[in-house]
């Protein structure tokens, strides 16, 4: 009827992801002016009752229990990938292969290797037009946009330093229970692959450079937990008893970028009372950067050309029209939420598949994250020693 | 198929007000367990193209010109009022009359005398089991909902204080265009009822007791704005030249409580730097409460029984699956946005539907609220005096 | 030694109020560079065993129980009131009579009859160059003195809005004593001299202009209370039983400033979780100021004529050499207390006595306070209407 | 007179420290009941000018050019060391020699050797009840002091995460004058020494165990800076051309504690917009805690076993009678300044003098200190390795 190209999209997994991309996906179209139609085309899940379900609660036409059928679906030319990591490597890399276009939820993968395997099938897949993106959805935080334009025009100088934090509390009670986010087979990492993966995305991403090394120390506090019961951010590991808990709760480590400048990390998920605190400090010879995702629509910026007498860290509310993406939403003042990040990555995603673009960020990128990751886990097990990315 | 009773929803309107309840509409039914299921059956508008193209928009089935033939609609069970203050009392008293739900934007009216004959319709109607609400979705944000939860449960004793604001500054400019908003006739009055209403009402529903009497000013900074050109919160108004603003650009008042407390407000549209800042601060003998819009994920708690030297007030991130609506939404830590107000009102309404219960904030609760700004303005017209409510 | 004019110090009243400004009189002369010496002679107060405990504790070289004594040594020159209101006028026109240069704590009087006698007495002592302040110490808040450079070099542009609070809760507890601050023939009046005065004389200090007129309101909760016991901000009242407070607990009000500007102000000590929060908001056509004593090293600002996409609300740390008065102190980034606004106050008095010119503010300024806040009482007592200042 | 204790202070420099300090000595004894008699008899200085000047100033009675000397006189009880790290030691040892307390800035030496035979001195010397401390004045923020009982008490439980940052930005300007705090042979390290040495105290003194290991970076982002011109933190080298910077500008690390707890620290004089943000976040398996001392008058505490929906990190305002050396100051709600931890570390001091019992932090805790910081160095000379405290 429009004329514009007609998208499906297929989505692997239906869990907290699953959601929240559901959302996303209901609602982009109806925000953004869109160059392309869009439709929830299938959901994918092991369970059929459950699938079925999760297709009815979230508005998806279908439900499908195998996903190399609803990559092969001919309503599907879009594959969003939802599931835990140790399934990323195939289903993104069978799906780019079928001709379909595939965002990939992060980290991109468990291990370097796959990682690897998965950017090498996207840059092939992109000879033939067919696009992929890693789904690091604070780059999308309309704020940290924002923060990324600012230091693109020079406003902070020369980086010095950036020290970037992500502290959850969800792990702090012993008696919570174990879940996949918990064992290596399926989450490769705990707090480092889970929310290290989006501290170092995310300083990359707004500074405009790349850690050349870093050096790291990891700790699991708790190292057994209940087997049964289980909710909140992920199903629980069925069973009696306890279960080992094979990845970090924590991760710190510092780095170097490429250009000089010089960065901490610090992920966990024993902050008690931080509950979702992703938090970053970037300062340069000019100016300087503050945000914590607990007030997503702020940005601290400090400009140093000002007079000493009136210089002050500004808190900009990040909810104007003049903003990354708040033109589509609402008047000037009100405030976005966590799940907008996924409907403007998605508005990206699909511009970029209109316009015959790669979107950003690559699976190029999830796989230097992933050496970065890599790398702070080398050196924690060897000593915290210098290791190069 | 579920079994569920089928309401369709007829929306007047489609500006800011329209766009934000087609999301909340939209989302509804996929985040809440609804008892009922609801359809966006159609929009209704005067202009006949512009009221096709948000229909596209924003997802409704069809599009109708004239409110009575919306109304008239079979498939429209819930009429949901989103025009400017004049059209309300007609739209919602034929609607009612004609058996169908009613949400109503606020203020109720612009008047008085058309609120009391919205609540007296509201009253009779509700004895034929239809149902109506005012939307004064403020009160839907979780933390004052919260709030409301806290002072309910004694803990902040007997109230002393309320000292709420409403501060906005998008008429600092006086190059700023004239637009319905500042014009009497369509808007009833200026800064008093459009935000002095939500702080009002928020302040009351909060506290559980309503305002006894006021004392009040009101101030008209720029007499006179540009005709033409226009966007953001409405449509300009048409012509050339300068027109006349024919209300109030601020209001401030203070009041009793029937329960003994005492209250300032503050409602503006004209503080320089203070986006959509609707504040409130409440001071009980056992405790305190104090919120700003700005940080709509916060609540501010002082709890009095604590030893002293460990009291203060808790920045609690009502973010929580144990606060009210966020078990429906995502894990701990994520935050919402202000169009999640609206879908909470519209749980909320569809679920008293669905009990054969009355939805509150009734029109009888609009109305109480017009008396205290008719006492506020009165005040302010005749030299500051105290005026009963 | 120095050739320096050599002036001694006779200060009545060893409370609260005399603590701390035996501490600013040991510090000024070592912080800052004065053009006088100044040396603390003697303390004054009635019970000679206290008055003399009082001058070896603060570092007084004598002590006397009769102010008319002190007034009267040769090695006073500068004679300091920190007695309640009532006794303000008898100290300060003998005082003045006397030649004695004078700083009265605020209120300047309890009656707008006394400080108008008190003005005069100033006005005449002047010609003879005797000088007077009265002790508004907040001025002398680095963060305000700034604020008010700011106003005056035009930054804010037009006042629009004052919004000014001072929040205590040291009476929340209907058990506190009675004290001589809830006597109505000791203090005149309750929050509304002790803490209304401050925000009033601030807010017309920072925006330089003077309020026309005003509505109010004030309200005592406890009407009763224990008379014996009693620490804290002063001595309580002797004897057993109850006794009655004749003082408001808390005053809220409203006004206009003569250059066009509205304000707001409320001042209590019923607001629970609040120590001492002396808050002012300022917003004019070009920019906007807030402070909060809690913070009092710290000004927000608000520069209007910055692009929409970066203005915010900047936290100047107001700790800088730059800044007003912080030059003679420590290097940037180290804060001030509480303190420090009467070691700024009295080397301001000095200078000015020095260099033979009127310090400010006068008692004229204290005057003109007074009369606000009678015109204030007498809103209260006649329904709210409005009263000319 | 008092039959007190009379001790003389021998103060030895009189740059930034020694105005601080002579602030706090001319202070202590007006505002604490001390048990002792405390006198500022003389302070010492090359410069026979400047020193005699400075004792003016400040309020010292007599001027010594040599600090052998100023040990030696009878009216000095107590030496107070104020000059750069590298006189420390011989400073420090012939004062305890001599039978002198001594009091002993910050970091207690620029090597471990030399800290070594200070703390053996010190041991030695206390012997022979002289007493001794090292000047980590941060321990006497009301605040951190709080802090470390709050810990003691059992409020956070197992310690989990240090997060602690000292943030300057005084060098971020490269045109920033080369002073003694930049060359190596005087200061002994740049923001290890100077700043990182305070976070490292007062993370161990809060959390009350000690670091024991740790893997660090350091970096000198302008090595060469003017040699002439100069103020502000410390005079300029002299001569003209350029310097070179010999000390490092930022230094990160993490490390262990022996405990179990891990912490991370970050010290730069590079954090754009950041005057003296020394910053400790302390999270345990019960509570957290959380301290800028930008806001230095405040604590924020999060109490884990408060019910999940209604916990929050709590804004203390550490300014209460209840609080650490609160109840010497002013009534409730008063803010304190930086100069007043000095206070507190001298009224400290003296009481334990005058109780015959070991002042703490004493020697020993800064040679633990100094090993942190060289171990620190080690690992950044080595590839950032693990190096064992």
């Amino acid at each position: 009827m429009t004329g514009k190209l007609d998208l499906g999209v297929g989505m692997v997994g239906y869990a907290f992801m699953g959601a929240v991309h559901s959302q996303a996906w209901r609602t982009v179209g109806h925000v953004f002016d869109l160059p392309v139609e869009v439709r929830m085309a299938a959901i994918g899940g092991r369970d059929p009752v459950a699938v079925k379900a999760a297709a009815d609660r979230h508005g998806w036409s279908a439900a499908e229990t195998d996903w190399r059928t609803l990559i092969a679906r001919d309503d599907v030319q879009i594959v969003d990938i939802c599931t835990p990591g140790d399934t990323h490597a195939s289903i993104a890399i069978e799906a780019l292969r079928a001709g379909k276009h595939v965002i990939c939820e992060k980290p991109l993968a468990n291990t370097v290797s796959e990682a690897s395997a998965m950017a090498e099938a996207a840059a092939e897949a992109a000879t033939r037009g067919v696009r992929s993106m890693v789904a690091f959805n604070y780059r999308r935080v309309p704020a940290l946009a924002y923060a990324r334009s600012l230091v693109k025009a020079g406003r902070i100088g020369t980086l010095r330093h950036v020290r970037a934090a992500y502290q959850q509390d969800w792990l702090v009670d012993p008696s919570a229970p174990l879940t996949w986010r918990m064992q290596k087979e399926r989450a490769g990492s705990g707090a480092l692959g889970d929310i290290a993966a989006h501290i170092v995305d995310a300083a990359q991403f707004v500074v405009g450079d790349v850690l050349s090394g870093v050096s790291g120390l990891t700790e699991t506090f708790v190292r057994s937990r209940p087997l049964s019961g289980g909710s909140g951010l992920s199903a629980a590991v069925g069973g009696s008893g306890v279960g080992e808990v094979t990845v970090d709760d924590a991760a710190v480590f510092f780095g170097r970028f490429v250009g000089g400048g010089i960065a901490t990390f610090e992920a966990t998920r024993f902050a008690t009372g931080r509950k979702n605190a992703m938090q970053l400090e970037i300062y340069g010879s000019d100016g300087g950067i503050r945000f914590d995702f607990e007030r997503m629509n702020e940005l601290l910026f400090f400009d140093g050309s000002q007079p000493a007498e009136e210089a002050g860290y500004r808190r900009v509310l990040v909810t104007e029209p003049e903003h990354p993406y708040l033109g589509a939403w609402w008047p000037p003042g009100h405030p976005l939420g966590y799940e907008h990040t996924f409907t403007h990555e998605f508005r990206d995603f699909l511009v970029a598949v209109a316009e015959d673009a790669d979107p950003s960020p690559s699976f190029a990128d999830g796989l230097q994250v992933q050496k970065v990751l890599a790398a702070v886990s080398l050196s924690a097990e060897s000593g915290s020693g210098w290791v190069v990315v």
